[in-house]
């Protein structure tokens, strides 16, 4: 075993060896199927857009000298030409002193360079349109290529895509995009006192409930979930599940019984299987402590704890980032950007020096004052993150917080 | 016209109409499928869950009484009568002075009401185990009933189905849930200039962002949406699209021509359907003001900006969360918990009293301070949403915010 039994890496050690696996490889999707997607290529936008100025605005275009320092009290007088249609460019272009009327998304006439509201204008009668407001040049109108130029980047590979880049591919009328492929992962749970959830347990024996949790966060994490249900507590059951895993997956979780022997084992299979490299035997994090990584090439085989809020937690913290990455997002594992609320904490929360402790807590509003209490219990319960709305990080160098601190709340 | 012409709702006002909606009826789904749902009936538990006391530790089931005061200093002495196997009750019960050995997700033998932690303890042959803490009843086991109660609710209806409570539904071998049906939402564009995506569109025209856009957002929102396309800007075509796509879907969002005549056509369509109400004529929310409702019943019509980034941000502000009020959520509306980042401000952003601003920013986070860069741009653009992460709400009595103050980035 290449790294000693009981070695114990920190968060941070443990994020640094997850950031060395590669995002996987690129595939063709159509762009609406694209959001929450990552682009694996630059996408180069094969035109202008907007493909000509337009206004942005009803109103009068015009040229901005013509009403260069033009007031209330000091209006400036142009003659209209006429009006833009909205679905083509005008057939007149404007010479100085002239105007003419546009609605919102018009293209703007030849000669004109800046569009004037309709509330500062007024109209004289015989065509002449009393102008109350100086602009500049490019007021009130969308520029050609201001959007996206021909020939150039309109998004960068990394980019992740929310509906407008969406909205920018149909723009550009980009059918297809290549994007990572999404993380296939295979889901295993051991333990002899599990039965499958159709099944009505013995006593002593409980239904097998991290499979469905630990799909539902890869599946909301953007992977793609297969459950291989439940394997014996036996090296060979394990090993053989693991290899079929494995072979069919970019990831596998098992969670395991969290017992020394069962970990024990689960170390044992994975050692088994050629190329299979052994990264850690826990992570110093609470809850979660009994985390095992191994790697083969750029798979991995992650072993949660058994307790579910444990695994949860830990997928919640490391797991889904993790196929965050594998999906080619940038840095998931920061953080600070995580969507969060910042709350007052109702009551102490006490932390041991030397692990990073993630504590559940619940959400409540109150007046627009939003408080985070924590929620206590044990990790073999789903009643705590039943209660939960997210979980507050405590650093490993502290012992903890302090009522009435404002903590910043990663939500679920 | 019921409310008249120029009537402009606050947005709280506006929320209170949305409100008045029915959230939808339910429908049977099974458990996998109903992460992100929202339960219509209570879920009662069939049974106890744990069905009897489990350990929560490897260590020994044990009497508490029989180590109270125990320490380091002053260990008790008990006798090991077995090992509790995992997968059923153990076959002995335990008398006063015994332990038995057990692992984690053991059930407790008959007389045993407390776990010692294994690293608490010595063997010292010949069955005496030292123990060295003191503990009380309950201590290190998870209890019969703890998660969910046999006859009792187990999730409440109006309970949002996350991993964990599809865990929980896993634990008590429940297959199916009632949950509140997802919105179907027809999405129909307005505006002579647009063309369809997959058109090369002509000097003046552009392809149609916003049916790509707003269908992405309502998806995100849980909903089904139906793209209808295009309609032409004539009553007749707008008319007979509305009455189409109101009759398969519960809300219709329409993103017209941001220009006065196409909203006033809007009305017009509106007003020529029987039983449909037009509710008002503009939200004093920036951007966004144009926004129309009218509705049917419990059918809602949205008449949304044409300006990409105007539709967008009432789409994030009130669209979705009135998405997921029909599917069931709990008060969206409330902001105060919605994922968001505390960042600082780095430039001032003025604001106009009277009307909601909301302004997106771009977020930054260096040396784990998080600062939130306001973008403006022309609201005809994509370019302004494509550089934010999400927008900061300044009410409507301010007149706006300094650089330096801290504010909740709500995120997109």
């Amino acid at each position: 075993m290449k790294n000693g039994f009981f070695n114990v890496l920190s968060v941070t050690a443990f994020v640094d060896v997850l950031r060395t696996f590669s995002p996987l490889t690129e595939e063709t999707v159509s762009g609406m199927a694209a959001d929450g997607r990552v682009l694996a290529q630059d996408v180069v936008s094969g035109e202008d857009l907007p493909a000509a100025p337009r206004s942005c605005m009803d109103g009068y275009a015009l040229r901005a000298q013509d009403v260069f320092g033009a007031s209330e009290m000091n209006p400036a007088y142009l003659e209209s030409v006429g009006a833009v249609p909205i679905e083509k460019p005008a057939e007149f272009s404007l010479r100085p002193g002239e105007c003419a009327s546009i609605v919102t998304g018009g293209i703007l006439p030849e000669g004109a360079d800046a569009v004037m509201m309709i509330e500062h204008t007024e109209e004289l009668g015989a065509g002449t349109v009393e102008m109350r407001k100086s602009l500049a040049p490019a007021d009130n109108v969308m520029l050609k290529g201001e959007d996206a130029g021909a020939g150039k980047v309109a998004l960068a590979a990394g980019t992740l895509l929310r509906p407008q880049e969406i909205g920018l591919l149909a723009a550009l009328g980009i059918a297809d995009v290549a994007v990572h492929a999404r993380p296939r992962v295979g889901i295993l749970s051991t333990g002899d006192e599990l039965v499958p959830v159709a099944q009505t347990p013995q006593v002593g024996q409980v239904r097998d409930v991290n499979s469905s949790t630990l799909a539902r966060s890869v599946a909301r994490a953007g992977g793609l979930p297969t459950q291989y249900g439940l394997v014996k507590d036996d090296l060979a059951s394990l090993e053989s599940a693991l290899r079929t895993a494995l072979d069919a997956n970019d990831a596998v979780f098992l969670s395991g019984g969290s017992s020394v022997g069962t970990r024990d084992l689960t170390v044992a299979a994975i050692e088994r299987i050629e190329g299979m490299e052994l990264v850690n035997h826990g992570v110093a994090i609470s809850p979660g402590k009994p985390l095992i990584l191994a790697r083969c090439g750029n798979k991995a085989v992650w072993g949660l704890p058994g307790q579910v809020a444990s695994a949860q937690v830990v997928m919640f913290v490391l797991g889904m980032p993790f196929l965050r990455h594998l999906a080619g997002w940038r840095n998931p594992f920061d953080q600070s950007l995580w969507p969060a609320r910042r709350a007052v904490l109702t009551r102490n929360v006490a932390s041991k020096p030397g692990r990073e402790d993630y504590v559940r807590v619940r959400l409540d509003a109150v007046d627009g004052s939003v408080r985070a209490t924590p929620v206590t219990g044990k990790s073999g319960l789903l009643k705590t993150l039943i209660l939960s709305q997210g979980v507050i990080r405590i650093p490993s160098d502290s012992e903890g917080v302090y009522e009435g601190a404002e903590v910043d709340v990663l939500l679920f």
